[in-house]
């Protein structure tokens, strides 16, 4: 049976409802899935992200098999049992991750200068030693150790986590290269891809879903390529990731590209957006046809300070620790129903926890955004369902309340 | 009517049930008290203190004075309000927190060296300028500013932070100094406790009770008579603060000395032991007769990653940071209805969070640790209530669950 079910379509635009159907359960897309790097959201116990809305989180195995290592895990059962999540798992391949290192500023990049996030760069985690046909080669940020990480080795760490979903090992092409390098990078990308499938065919865990990534940079013909070929793969759904553009409009065009190649046949096949998760591009994803997105975005604003609100005009963004909120009584929401905004805590409350560093803002920041992007998401369903989705797209945009 | 109601005596010893009344509600006594020292009990929610089984928590007078200031709570109609706790709230007056500066090491002390705690010692707050007999000078550790608190000015933040026990302010007398200090500095802390009671009568919230603080060293002379001046002073209750010994055996005896004080007409007057909360600790001070107790130790430990077990020969504490963890399938501990435990998390995961120093891991072993000694406090009341303390009290200082 086909993993991915459309139910929808909207008329005006790509974008599609579904039913994405997992071992651990089904996901109603579009959806956005929460990062547990980890193996945690980070506050957050597993119960409360799925009363947030979430059907499906994303764990990495980069960071877990440095620490505590897929040994540990396999224990368990997987990634599940380890962490106390039952549903649905995506596992990240530690391509970005490897390669972020290497790259030095890829992260920084497509985070920060690119959209001109105001985040402080996430910090380098390690360092690259060498890029070669068989895998990478770099030093664990945990112990200095040296490690080799294959495709095959990818896949065998997913495999040991127990992932529903896993992702192939790319290389993700850094947005300061030529089209030589992209072309020379992407091309490897996809003779990784082939050795992922097979690997994954021949050892992976019964009922574990695979996806292949899109590479090709911000160039046209080499993203449409790419994503032929990995529709064309064998793999149970298509991730879009790499450098996606200097500014957001290139950006959209980038991810329009890579779906233009997913039509006829090839439209059953579930779509992720990798690492995108800003209020606006998420609208923007999901009127181009991507089924699910996954961002550190809310969670990381939340722990340092920000929460999501209806304010177009900052991003969707207010910074709690601005004195002037210790002023404001009111609460952070109307019709938020995340702990914060249902228990009536005051924004000077939450500004005086942001300010003051306490871990019960950092969690409280952290359900709130998450409870943010959970309403966005319902809304855009909903529109999608009802055949309303232009409107309910632009109210979005112009500051409407995904609770309104 | 008497805020104190006693219900049951154990005839071995000097302890007793009972419960304590407030403008907020009741607590059953012996309990313990959670800090909320900053309003918030570090990573847990309101509700989720209260779902452990307390029903009293801890403010601080010095922390919150100084941010977000009185100012700012009282908008609130006070600590209630602001952080969202609906229960009762006892403030401390500022006085361990202030003169811990100035004395440098009391708390380091009173914590660390003379019980031999493995915690780091706390960081010093500020810096004190001077003691007067006004009052205190200090420097704020927020902004550096010069600040000059009093006996009145404290029992004014405190009727803006509208706690339903307020504390007087005193001179916490350290534990190096001689007899002659400790008579000096005790008599100051009694003519500030007239002075806070006057200022409270004419100025403080309606149905605030206060509770005076015995001081006196070790010394059982003035130990008793400080007793005897705070019992007469009309206040609505007993705090034993201040240096209690070298060594616990001494502790014990010198909170004998003050509850000696505190028999026959006064026996009435609910008693607080200030900053005593370890497992053996709290079963000698309830076999003493001590009604509540507050100590940041079970929250303090959780976020740095230790967990209280039944196991003595270890001081009830379990490094959760020690490699040999992350083999343990096994819960933390059968029978506990904290997160972690009835979850089903493993040991293994836990130790993970804390060797990696995720938030996720502070909050369950925060509420773990109150879970623990709610538990603790329960079968004490229990056990005394059934007139079985002394076997109670063996059992779990032998190590017997507080589950069992």
């Amino acid at each position: 049976m086909a993993p991915f079910r459309i139910q929808t379509r909207d008329t005006a635009s790509a974008a599609r409802t579904g039913v994405l159907s997992t071992a651990h359960g089904e996901i109603s897309t579009p959806a956005f899935v929460p990062l547990a790097s980890k193996a945690t959201v980070k506050g957050l116990l597993p119960a409360e992200v799925a009363a947030l809305g979430y059907e499906m989180v994303l764990g990495n195995t980069f960071h877990l098999m440095l620490n505590p290592g897929p040994e540990v895990i396999e224990r368990f059962g997987g990634l599940h049992g380890f962490m106390g999540w039952n549903g649905p798992i995506i596992t990240d391949s530690g391509g970005f991750q490897v390669f972020s290192m290497g790259h030095g500023t890829v992260a920084d990049e497509i985070k920060s200068r690119t959209f001109r996030d105001t985040e402080k760069p996430r910090q380098r985690e390690g360092a690259i030693l060498a890029i070669e046909e068989e895998g990478v080669r770099f030093r664990s940020y945990i112990d200095g150790q040296e490690r080799f990480l294959t495709p095959e080795g990818s896949m065998a760490v997913q495999a040991a986590l127990r992932s529903d979903i896993a992702l192939v090992f790319d290389e993700c092409t850094p947005f300061n290269v030529d089209r030589d390098y992209t072309a020379r990078s992407t091309q490897r990308t996809h003779r990784w891809l082939d050795r992922c499938l097979s690997w994954q065919r021949e050892h992976g865990p019964a009922g574990q879903l695979v996806y292949g990534i899109v590479q090709g940079g911000v160039y046209e013909d080499m993203r449409r390529e790419s994503s032929a070929i990995v529709a064309a793969s064998g793999c149970d759904g298509v991730a879009i990731g790499g450098s996606l553009g200097a500014e957001k409009q290139q950006m959209y065009e980038v991810v329009s590209y890579a779906v233009a190649e997913l039509g006829g046949d090839r439209e059953s096949l579930p779509r992720h957006l990798l690492g995108i998760g800003e209020v606006d591009d998420l609208i923007a994803g999901v009127e181009r046809g991507i089924d699910t997105f996954d961002c550190a975005m809310p969670t990381r604003l939340g722990r340092h300070g920000t929460a999501l609100v209806a304010d177009p005009e900052r991003r969707w963004r207010l910074d709690m620790k601005k004195r002037r909120l210790m002023d404001d009584l009111g609460p952070l929401m109307d019709g938020c129903p995340c702990p914060a905004c249902s228990l009536g805590l005051s924004r000077a409350y939450l500004c005086y926890l942001a300010r003051a560093g306490e871990i019960t803002g950092m969690r409280l920041l952290t359900a709130h955004n998450l409870a943010f992007i959970a309403a966005l998401m319902a809304r855009l369903r909903e529109a999608i369902a009802a055949g309303t989705l232009a409107e309910t797209a632009a109210a979005l945009r112009a500051g409407a309340s995904p609770w309104a």
